[in-house]
């Protein structure tokens, strides 16, 4: 069956979420979100560009840094409100310069830095 | 320092995306959404629950199915408006009877299956 993007389900800001995974390490990078066009771009060069939804602009994920996300394969979930991304990342995929955003945890209650800045 | 959940960033509907991921394997298996209570449940429980936005009440992931989310360790993005969950997931995790709700990709185009219901 032919994927159309409109087939996902966005919400109310027209927004499906995206999460970002290393592909062969299986690292959870980061999560950032996208809307329809924004997948049609990611599908058609292959290069993962989200939906800023601060800057309100299509985010073109490493433009700037260098630190691009290469598709490998784009997934739908069950209800089709999320994506999951494989990708191959260049270098850090957090503003932080560590690899993954998720970089503190919570171990007995404290939360601690658990990734430290790529030099 | 103490983790605080009113430290995280929720939506205007009070919520934040909580991703899946299984210990060892680093299998995504699903994003559902959290509240603050969600989050402290699920950290003095060490059995992940979410906040269902369609039947707006705690969901005990597996409580009634028996596929249940052993919490191993909660990670927080460098926005805290995202959650990471690593966790021992008991049996399929998607609601089709599939070990990930991520079971269709986009190949060349088409959308195909690459999951199938266990047994």
């Amino acid at each position: 069956m032919a994927f159309d993007p409109q087939s996902l389900r966005f919400n109310a800001q027209g927004l499906i979420p995206a999460i970002a995974q290393q592909d062969g390490t299986g690292e959870v990078l980061m999560m950032a979100w996208m809307n329809a066009e924004a997948v049609t771009k990611t599908l058609e060069s292959g290069r993962v560009t989200y939906w800023s939804r601060s800057r309100k602009s299509f985010w073109v994920k490493g433009e700037t840094s260098g630190h691009v996300q290469e598709l490998v394969e784009m997934r739908v979930d069950c209800d089709r409100d999320c994506l999951l991304l494989i990708v191959r990342q260049t270098g850090p995929a957090c503003h932080t310069n560590r690899r993954s955003c998720f970089y503190t945890a919570v171990q007995s209650g404290e939360e601690v830095e658990i990734l430290t800045p790529i030099d």
